[in-house]
Protein backbone atom coordinates (compact mmCIF):
# COMPACT_ATOMS: atom_id res chain seq x y z
CA UNK A 1 0.00 0.00 0.00
CA UNK A 2 1.56 3.14 -0.93
CA UNK A 3 1.81 6.29 1.60
CA UNK A 4 -0.82 8.24 0.03
CA UNK A 5 -3.20 5.36 -0.07
CA UNK A 6 -2.94 4.75 3.84
CA UNK A 7 -2.81 8.30 4.37
CA UNK A 8 -6.65 8.80 2.59
CA UNK A 9 -7.44 5.95 4.49
CA UNK A 10 -6.77 7.33 7.35
CA UNK A 11 -8.25 10.97 7.50
CA UNK A 12 -11.53 8.66 5.76
CA UNK A 13 -11.58 6.76 9.17
CA UNK A 14 -11.20 9.85 11.44
CA UNK A 15 -14.47 11.30 9.42
CA UNK A 16 -16.70 8.17 10.05
CA UNK A 17 -15.47 8.04 13.52
CA UNK A 18 -15.92 11.50 14.25
CA UNK A 19 -19.55 11.03 12.34
CA UNK A 20 -20.22 7.93 14.67
CA UNK A 21 -18.99 9.29 18.28
CA UNK A 22 -20.68 12.57 18.16
CA UNK A 23 -24.22 10.72 17.00
CA UNK A 24 -26.58 8.46 19.11
CA UNK A 25 -26.95 4.98 17.58
CA UNK A 26 -29.17 4.12 14.84
CA UNK A 27 -28.30 7.67 13.72
CA UNK A 28 -28.51 7.83 9.78
CA UNK A 29 -25.20 8.35 7.47
CA UNK A 30 -24.72 10.06 4.41
CA UNK A 31 -24.58 7.33 1.67
CA UNK A 32 -21.19 5.79 0.42
CA UNK A 33 -21.45 8.15 -2.95
CA UNK A 34 -22.22 11.06 -0.95
CA UNK A 35 -19.23 10.43 1.84
CA UNK A 36 -16.96 10.29 -2.10
CA UNK A 37 -17.60 13.13 -3.22
CA UNK A 38 -17.74 15.34 0.15
CA UNK A 39 -14.17 13.68 0.59
CA UNK A 40 -12.91 13.48 -2.48
CA UNK A 41 -11.93 9.24 -2.56
CA UNK A 42 -12.56 6.51 -4.45
CA UNK A 43 -15.12 4.01 -3.68
CA UNK A 44 -12.72 1.44 -2.66
CA UNK A 45 -10.75 3.70 -0.34
CA UNK A 46 -13.82 4.52 1.19
CA UNK A 47 -15.48 1.36 1.48
CA UNK A 48 -12.44 -0.21 3.31
CA UNK A 49 -12.89 2.53 6.21
CA UNK A 50 -16.45 1.67 6.01
CA UNK A 51 -16.00 -1.94 6.55
CA UNK A 52 -13.17 -1.71 8.90
CA UNK A 53 -15.40 0.29 10.97
CA UNK A 54 -18.37 -2.45 10.36
CA UNK A 55 -15.89 -5.23 11.03
CA UNK A 56 -15.43 -3.56 14.58
CA UNK A 57 -18.90 -2.96 15.43
CA UNK A 58 -19.12 0.89 14.99
CA UNK A 59 -20.97 1.22 11.89
CA UNK A 60 -24.22 -0.78 10.78
CA UNK A 61 -24.99 -1.41 7.43
CA UNK A 62 -28.56 -2.49 5.99
CA UNK A 63 -28.77 -3.73 3.12
CA UNK A 64 -31.35 -1.57 1.08
CA UNK A 65 -31.50 0.86 3.48
CA UNK A 66 -28.07 2.34 4.16
CA UNK A 67 -25.82 2.70 6.88
CA UNK A 68 -26.31 3.69 10.78
CA UNK A 69 -24.35 4.21 13.95
CA UNK A 70 -23.89 1.29 15.60
CA UNK A 71 -25.31 0.72 19.35
CA UNK A 72 -22.98 1.65 21.86
CA UNK A 73 -20.69 -1.25 22.94
CA UNK A 74 -21.04 -3.03 26.27
CA UNK A 75 -18.20 -0.92 28.49
CA UNK A 76 -17.10 -3.01 31.68
CA UNK A 77 -14.74 -1.46 33.70
CA UNK A 78 -11.62 -3.88 34.60
CA UNK A 79 -11.19 -4.11 38.63
CA UNK A 80 -7.48 -4.03 39.84
CA UNK A 81 -6.34 -6.64 42.21
CA UNK A 82 -6.37 -3.41 45.29
CA UNK A 83 -10.51 -3.06 44.57
CA UNK A 84 -12.69 -5.11 45.53
CA UNK A 85 -14.63 -6.34 43.16
CA UNK A 86 -18.55 -6.21 44.86
CA UNK A 87 -20.55 -5.84 41.76
CA UNK A 88 -19.45 -6.59 37.83
CA UNK A 89 -19.09 -2.55 36.82
CA UNK A 90 -21.40 -3.34 33.36
CA UNK A 91 -23.68 -1.39 31.05
CA UNK A 92 -26.99 -3.86 30.57
CA UNK A 93 -29.18 -6.45 32.45
CA UNK A 94 -26.54 -9.64 32.43
CA UNK A 95 -28.35 -12.81 32.30
CA UNK A 96 -26.46 -16.55 31.84
CA UNK A 97 -28.30 -19.34 30.09
CA UNK A 98 -26.59 -22.85 30.40
CA UNK A 99 -26.00 -24.73 27.23
CA UNK A 100 -24.58 -27.76 28.38
CA UNK A 101 -23.68 -29.52 31.96
CA UNK A 102 -21.70 -32.79 32.55
CA UNK A 103 -19.14 -34.24 35.05
CA UNK A 104 -16.31 -35.38 33.48
CA UNK A 105 -13.00 -36.79 34.15
CA UNK A 106 -10.57 -33.68 33.98
CA UNK A 107 -8.08 -34.94 31.25
CA UNK A 108 -4.38 -34.16 31.32
CA UNK A 109 -4.80 -30.13 30.93
CA UNK A 110 -7.59 -29.00 32.67
CA UNK A 111 -6.45 -31.40 35.74
CA UNK A 112 -3.17 -29.12 35.65
CA UNK A 113 -5.27 -26.28 35.53
CA UNK A 114 -7.18 -26.76 39.08
CA UNK A 115 -4.04 -28.46 40.79
CA UNK A 116 -6.75 -32.00 40.43
CA UNK A 117 -5.86 -35.79 38.94
CA UNK A 118 -6.35 -36.22 35.36
CA UNK A 119 -8.73 -38.53 37.04
CA UNK A 120 -10.46 -36.45 39.27
CA UNK A 121 -14.26 -35.83 38.40
CA UNK A 122 -14.82 -31.93 37.11
CA UNK A 123 -18.13 -30.26 36.77
CA UNK A 124 -17.91 -28.82 32.92
CA UNK A 125 -20.20 -26.06 32.33
CA UNK A 126 -21.00 -24.02 28.98
CA UNK A 127 -23.01 -21.18 29.56
CA UNK A 128 -23.75 -18.42 27.06
CA UNK A 129 -23.88 -14.60 28.62
CA UNK A 130 -26.91 -12.21 27.46
CA UNK A 131 -26.73 -8.45 27.95
CA UNK A 132 -30.49 -7.57 27.56
CA UNK A 133 -31.51 -10.59 25.52
CA UNK A 134 -28.20 -10.16 23.36
CA UNK A 135 -26.13 -13.01 23.19
CA UNK A 136 -22.63 -11.56 24.34
CA UNK A 137 -19.97 -14.36 25.31
CA UNK A 138 -19.64 -18.00 25.59
CA UNK A 139 -17.95 -19.20 28.96
CA UNK A 140 -16.61 -22.65 29.58
CA UNK A 141 -16.34 -23.48 33.50
CA UNK A 142 -14.24 -25.98 35.26
CA UNK A 143 -14.67 -26.66 38.72
CA UNK A 144 -13.28 -29.68 40.40
CA UNK A 145 -16.50 -31.92 42.06
CA UNK A 146 -14.61 -32.02 45.18
CA UNK A 147 -14.80 -28.47 45.90
CA UNK A 148 -19.14 -28.31 45.27
CA UNK A 149 -20.57 -31.89 44.03
CA UNK A 150 -24.11 -30.35 43.93
CA UNK A 151 -24.14 -27.42 41.55
CA UNK A 152 -26.72 -27.33 38.65
CA UNK A 153 -28.31 -25.28 36.25
CA UNK A 154 -29.50 -22.89 38.38
CA UNK A 155 -26.31 -21.92 40.40
CA UNK A 156 -24.94 -21.17 37.14
CA UNK A 157 -28.01 -18.98 35.65
CA UNK A 158 -28.48 -17.10 38.98
CA UNK A 159 -27.61 -14.32 40.95
CA UNK A 160 -23.95 -15.19 40.94
CA UNK A 161 -21.84 -18.48 40.76
CA UNK A 162 -19.21 -17.68 43.75
CA UNK A 163 -22.41 -16.28 46.17
CA UNK A 164 -23.36 -19.83 44.86
CA UNK A 165 -20.06 -21.19 46.25
CA UNK A 166 -19.88 -18.85 49.36
CA UNK A 167 -23.31 -20.54 50.84
CA UNK A 168 -21.38 -24.11 50.58
CA UNK A 169 -18.87 -22.56 52.57
CA UNK A 170 -16.00 -21.93 49.74
CA UNK A 171 -14.75 -18.74 49.73
CA UNK A 172 -13.36 -17.17 46.46
CA UNK A 173 -10.29 -14.62 46.92
CA UNK A 174 -8.52 -13.77 44.28
CA UNK A 175 -8.52 -14.64 40.25
CA UNK A 176 -5.58 -14.02 37.54
CA UNK A 177 -7.06 -13.65 34.43
CA UNK A 178 -5.57 -12.76 31.14
CA UNK A 179 -6.97 -11.35 28.01
CA UNK A 180 -5.88 -11.75 24.68
CA UNK A 181 -7.39 -10.78 20.97
CA UNK A 182 -8.93 -13.97 18.81
CA UNK A 183 -11.29 -14.24 16.15
CA UNK A 184 -14.64 -16.62 16.27
CA UNK A 185 -14.62 -20.18 14.84
CA UNK A 186 -17.76 -21.35 13.16
CA UNK A 187 -19.36 -23.06 16.55
CA UNK A 188 -18.89 -19.62 18.69
CA UNK A 189 -20.05 -17.59 15.57
CA UNK A 190 -23.26 -19.85 15.28
CA UNK A 191 -24.06 -19.13 19.16
CA UNK A 192 -22.67 -15.88 19.67
CA UNK A 193 -24.81 -14.93 16.17
CA UNK A 194 -21.79 -12.90 14.23
CA UNK A 195 -19.91 -14.12 11.01
CA UNK A 196 -17.06 -16.03 11.14
CA UNK A 197 -13.85 -14.97 11.50
CA UNK A 198 -15.09 -12.24 14.05
CA UNK A 199 -12.76 -9.90 16.01
CA UNK A 200 -13.36 -11.24 20.05
CA UNK A 201 -11.78 -10.96 23.19
CA UNK A 202 -10.37 -14.36 25.25
CA UNK A 203 -10.07 -14.65 28.67
CA UNK A 204 -8.75 -17.20 30.59
CA UNK A 205 -9.40 -16.93 34.48
CA UNK A 206 -7.62 -19.24 37.54
CA UNK A 207 -9.80 -18.75 40.76
CA UNK A 208 -8.90 -19.35 44.06
CA UNK A 209 -10.15 -19.28 47.50
CA UNK A 210 -9.34 -18.21 51.16
CA UNK A 211 -6.93 -21.36 51.35
CA UNK A 212 -5.49 -20.68 47.80
CA UNK A 213 -7.25 -23.98 46.11
CA UNK A 214 -8.44 -23.39 42.72
CA UNK A 215 -12.09 -23.58 42.86
CA UNK A 216 -12.64 -22.53 39.07
CA UNK A 217 -10.82 -22.59 35.67
CA UNK A 218 -12.93 -20.83 32.96
CA UNK A 219 -12.21 -19.50 29.72
CA UNK A 220 -14.42 -17.54 27.79
CA UNK A 221 -15.08 -15.53 24.31
CA UNK A 222 -16.42 -12.28 23.99
CA UNK A 223 -17.90 -10.40 21.10
CA UNK A 224 -16.01 -7.93 20.27
CA UNK A 225 -18.18 -5.62 17.99
CA UNK A 226 -20.56 -5.41 21.15
CA UNK A 227 -17.89 -4.94 24.48
CA UNK A 228 -14.95 -3.58 25.44
CA UNK A 229 -13.31 -2.91 28.73
CA UNK A 230 -12.25 0.04 30.33
CA UNK A 231 -9.68 0.59 32.76
CA UNK A 232 -8.01 3.39 35.02
CA UNK A 233 -4.71 3.87 35.66
CA UNK A 234 -2.52 6.09 37.91
CA UNK A 235 0.26 7.30 36.57
CA UNK A 236 1.43 10.10 39.13
CA UNK B 1 -21.20 -27.68 12.66
CA UNK B 2 -22.09 -30.62 13.58
CA UNK B 3 -22.22 -31.58 17.95
CA UNK B 4 -19.84 -34.66 17.26
CA UNK B 5 -17.46 -32.54 14.97
CA UNK B 6 -17.24 -29.51 17.79
CA UNK B 7 -16.69 -31.96 20.31
CA UNK B 8 -13.84 -33.12 18.29
CA UNK B 9 -12.17 -30.46 17.29
CA UNK B 10 -12.28 -29.47 21.37
CA UNK B 11 -11.00 -32.54 22.53
CA UNK B 12 -7.64 -32.19 19.74
CA UNK B 13 -7.78 -28.27 21.30
CA UNK B 14 -7.11 -29.37 24.82
CA UNK B 15 -4.77 -32.11 23.65
CA UNK B 16 -2.41 -29.70 21.54
CA UNK B 17 -2.80 -26.95 24.40
CA UNK B 18 -1.79 -29.45 26.70
CA UNK B 19 1.26 -30.20 24.83
CA UNK B 20 2.11 -26.32 23.90
CA UNK B 21 1.71 -25.82 27.53
CA UNK B 22 3.99 -27.81 29.04
CA UNK B 23 6.65 -28.03 26.78
CA UNK B 24 10.09 -25.32 26.33
CA UNK B 25 9.12 -22.58 22.96
CA UNK B 26 10.93 -24.45 20.55
CA UNK B 27 10.25 -27.91 20.82
CA UNK B 28 8.68 -29.60 17.75
CA UNK B 29 5.05 -31.29 17.59
CA UNK B 30 4.44 -34.76 16.44
CA UNK B 31 3.50 -34.44 12.44
CA UNK B 32 -0.23 -34.25 11.83
CA UNK B 33 -0.16 -37.71 10.35
CA UNK B 34 0.89 -38.98 13.64
CA UNK B 35 -1.47 -36.84 15.64
CA UNK B 36 -4.17 -38.11 13.28
CA UNK B 37 -3.40 -41.56 14.25
CA UNK B 38 -3.10 -40.76 17.41
CA UNK B 39 -5.88 -38.76 18.55
CA UNK B 40 -8.46 -41.02 15.48
CA UNK B 41 -9.83 -37.98 13.93
CA UNK B 42 -9.61 -37.19 10.22
CA UNK B 43 -7.04 -34.66 8.48
CA UNK B 44 -9.65 -31.49 8.21
CA UNK B 45 -10.56 -31.97 11.66
CA UNK B 46 -6.62 -31.87 13.15
CA UNK B 47 -5.65 -29.19 10.41
CA UNK B 48 -8.50 -27.06 11.97
CA UNK B 49 -7.59 -27.51 15.34
CA UNK B 50 -3.56 -26.62 14.32
CA UNK B 51 -4.91 -23.65 12.37
CA UNK B 52 -6.59 -21.94 15.32
CA UNK B 53 -3.28 -22.37 17.40
CA UNK B 54 -0.79 -21.08 14.83
CA UNK B 55 -3.37 -18.16 14.39
CA UNK B 56 -3.30 -17.46 17.98
CA UNK B 57 0.52 -17.66 18.20
CA UNK B 58 1.17 -20.75 20.18
CA UNK B 59 1.94 -23.16 17.40
CA UNK B 60 4.50 -22.27 14.94
CA UNK B 61 4.37 -23.70 11.05
CA UNK B 62 7.54 -24.04 9.36
CA UNK B 63 7.00 -25.38 5.85
CA UNK B 64 9.42 -28.61 5.12
CA UNK B 65 10.60 -28.60 9.04
CA UNK B 66 7.21 -29.28 10.95
CA UNK B 67 5.36 -27.68 13.77
CA UNK B 68 6.84 -26.34 16.97
CA UNK B 69 5.74 -25.03 20.45
CA UNK B 70 6.21 -20.96 19.68
CA UNK B 71 8.14 -18.41 22.24
CA UNK B 72 5.58 -17.70 25.00
CA UNK B 73 3.52 -14.54 24.76
CA UNK B 74 4.93 -10.85 26.26
CA UNK B 75 2.65 -10.62 29.23
CA UNK B 76 1.86 -7.59 30.29
CA UNK B 77 0.48 -7.05 33.73
CA UNK B 78 -2.72 -4.36 33.78
CA UNK B 79 -2.55 -2.06 36.83
CA UNK B 80 -5.65 -0.72 38.52
CA UNK B 81 -6.36 2.60 39.49
CA UNK B 82 -5.19 2.01 43.31
CA UNK B 83 -1.12 1.13 42.58
CA UNK B 84 0.98 3.44 41.38
CA UNK B 85 2.45 2.51 37.92
CA UNK B 86 5.58 2.75 38.57
CA UNK B 87 7.41 0.53 35.70
CA UNK B 88 5.59 -1.18 33.03
CA UNK B 89 5.38 -5.00 34.37
CA UNK B 90 5.85 -6.69 31.37
CA UNK B 91 8.66 -9.30 29.79
CA UNK B 92 11.66 -8.75 27.78
CA UNK B 93 13.51 -5.02 26.69
CA UNK B 94 10.89 -2.81 24.95
CA UNK B 95 12.25 -0.01 22.48
CA UNK B 96 10.38 2.23 20.94
CA UNK B 97 11.31 3.57 17.02
CA UNK B 98 9.44 6.59 15.10
CA UNK B 99 7.80 6.53 12.20
CA UNK B 100 7.05 9.91 11.92
CA UNK B 101 6.58 12.90 13.79
CA UNK B 102 4.33 15.94 12.87
CA UNK B 103 2.97 19.19 13.62
CA UNK B 104 -0.37 19.50 12.16
CA UNK B 105 -3.89 20.90 13.16
CA UNK B 106 -5.77 18.81 15.36
CA UNK B 107 -9.30 18.58 13.46
CA UNK B 108 -12.32 17.52 14.50
CA UNK B 109 -12.06 14.45 15.85
CA UNK B 110 -8.89 14.30 17.33
CA UNK B 111 -9.31 18.17 18.99
CA UNK B 112 -12.72 16.61 20.60
CA UNK B 113 -10.16 14.01 22.39
CA UNK B 114 -7.93 16.50 23.69
CA UNK B 115 -10.40 19.14 24.34
CA UNK B 116 -8.87 21.79 22.01
CA UNK B 117 -9.83 23.72 19.10
CA UNK B 118 -9.83 21.37 15.71
CA UNK B 119 -7.14 24.25 14.30
CA UNK B 120 -4.83 24.17 17.08
CA UNK B 121 -1.71 22.72 16.47
CA UNK B 122 -1.04 19.03 17.58
CA UNK B 123 2.02 16.81 17.25
CA UNK B 124 1.30 13.57 15.73
CA UNK B 125 3.41 10.77 16.53
CA UNK B 126 3.56 7.17 14.93
CA UNK B 127 5.96 4.84 16.47
CA UNK B 128 6.55 1.18 16.04
CA UNK B 129 7.24 -0.75 19.89
CA UNK B 130 9.61 -3.09 19.57
CA UNK B 131 10.41 -5.83 22.88
CA UNK B 132 13.73 -7.36 22.16
CA UNK B 133 13.90 -6.12 18.86
CA UNK B 134 10.71 -7.29 17.55
CA UNK B 135 7.74 -5.02 16.71
CA UNK B 136 5.07 -6.08 18.78
CA UNK B 137 2.72 -2.04 18.79
CA UNK B 138 2.34 0.51 16.29
CA UNK B 139 1.10 3.36 18.47
CA UNK B 140 -0.15 6.79 17.37
CA UNK B 141 0.15 9.73 19.65
CA UNK B 142 -1.34 12.99 19.71
CA UNK B 143 -0.11 16.06 22.22
CA UNK B 144 -1.15 19.13 21.56
CA UNK B 145 1.52 21.37 20.93
CA UNK B 146 0.39 24.08 23.79
CA UNK B 147 1.35 21.32 26.43
CA UNK B 148 4.43 20.71 25.08
CA UNK B 149 5.95 22.06 21.89
CA UNK B 150 9.37 21.27 21.52
CA UNK B 151 9.52 17.09 21.93
CA UNK B 152 11.25 15.66 19.39
CA UNK B 153 12.05 12.16 18.31
CA UNK B 154 14.38 11.58 20.61
CA UNK B 155 11.59 11.95 23.50
CA UNK B 156 9.66 9.49 22.30
CA UNK B 157 12.29 7.19 21.64
CA UNK B 158 14.27 7.48 24.59
CA UNK B 159 13.33 6.52 28.80
CA UNK B 160 9.73 7.35 28.72
CA UNK B 161 7.52 10.32 27.37
CA UNK B 162 5.84 10.49 31.16
CA UNK B 163 9.44 11.53 32.20
CA UNK B 164 10.07 13.59 29.04
CA UNK B 165 7.10 15.62 30.16
CA UNK B 166 7.36 15.91 33.63
CA UNK B 167 11.08 17.09 32.79
CA UNK B 168 8.77 20.20 30.88
CA UNK B 169 6.43 20.55 34.00
CA UNK B 170 3.70 18.63 33.02
CA UNK B 171 2.59 16.27 35.45
CA UNK B 172 0.83 12.97 34.00
CA UNK B 173 -1.57 11.65 36.79
CA UNK B 174 -4.42 9.38 35.13
CA UNK B 175 -5.35 7.86 32.12
CA UNK B 176 -8.75 6.21 31.00
CA UNK B 177 -7.62 3.02 28.41
CA UNK B 178 -10.28 0.99 26.64
CA UNK B 179 -9.17 -2.35 25.35
CA UNK B 180 -11.39 -3.85 22.34
CA UNK B 181 -10.18 -6.84 19.88
CA UNK B 182 -9.50 -6.33 16.13
CA UNK B 183 -7.73 -7.50 13.07
CA UNK B 184 -4.81 -5.84 11.85
CA UNK B 185 -5.38 -4.06 8.35
CA UNK B 186 -2.61 -3.78 5.22
CA UNK B 187 -0.82 -1.33 6.12
CA UNK B 188 -0.40 -2.41 9.97
CA UNK B 189 -0.01 -6.34 8.80
CA UNK B 190 3.43 -5.29 6.84
CA UNK B 191 5.09 -2.87 9.84
CA UNK B 192 3.93 -5.41 12.13
CA UNK B 193 5.17 -8.21 9.87
CA UNK B 194 2.05 -10.24 10.42
CA UNK B 195 -0.79 -12.16 7.98
CA UNK B 196 -3.75 -9.43 7.09
CA UNK B 197 -6.38 -9.60 9.04
CA UNK B 198 -4.49 -11.30 12.60
CA UNK B 199 -6.20 -11.24 15.71
CA UNK B 200 -4.99 -7.41 17.79
CA UNK B 201 -5.73 -5.51 20.58
CA UNK B 202 -7.12 -2.20 19.72
CA UNK B 203 -6.02 0.25 22.70
CA UNK B 204 -7.21 4.07 23.26
CA UNK B 205 -5.77 5.95 25.62
CA UNK B 206 -6.92 9.47 27.37
CA UNK B 207 -3.77 10.87 29.57
CA UNK B 208 -4.79 14.07 31.97
CA UNK B 209 -2.09 15.71 33.83
CA UNK B 210 -2.67 16.71 37.93
CA UNK B 211 -5.05 20.00 36.71
CA UNK B 212 -7.51 17.77 34.57
CA UNK B 213 -6.05 18.29 31.68
CA UNK B 214 -6.06 15.81 28.50
CA UNK B 215 -2.24 15.85 27.98
CA UNK B 216 -2.06 12.80 25.12
CA UNK B 217 -4.65 11.23 23.56
CA UNK B 218 -3.24 7.52 21.83
CA UNK B 219 -4.19 4.60 19.89
CA UNK B 220 -2.42 1.45 19.60
CA UNK B 221 -2.77 -1.80 17.78
CA UNK B 222 -1.17 -4.71 19.78
CA UNK B 223 -0.36 -8.26 18.15
CA UNK B 224 -2.05 -11.29 19.44
CA UNK B 225 0.10 -13.52 18.43
CA UNK B 226 2.75 -12.12 20.79
CA UNK B 227 1.03 -10.62 23.12
CA UNK B 228 -1.42 -10.55 26.42
CA UNK B 229 -2.37 -8.65 29.16
CA UNK B 230 -2.85 -10.30 32.58
CA UNK B 231 -4.51 -8.71 35.68
CA UNK B 232 -5.05 -10.25 39.14
CA UNK B 233 -8.69 -9.18 40.71
CA UNK B 234 -9.86 -9.34 44.53
CA UNK B 235 -13.03 -11.50 44.91
CA UNK B 236 -13.07 -11.70 48.54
Amino acid sequence: MTRAVAYKRERVREYLLELVETRPPGTSIPSERTLCALLSVSRPTLRAAVDELVHNGLLVREHGRGMFVAQAKITQELVGADTVLSAPRADGQWRSRVLELVRVPAGARIGRKLGVSPAAEVLCVTRLRLVDGVAIALEWLHIPAEVAADLSTVDFEGAGLYAALRARGVLVQEATQSIEPTVTDEAESALLGVPVLSPALLFERCTTDAAGRVVEYARSIYRGDRYRIVSRLSLA
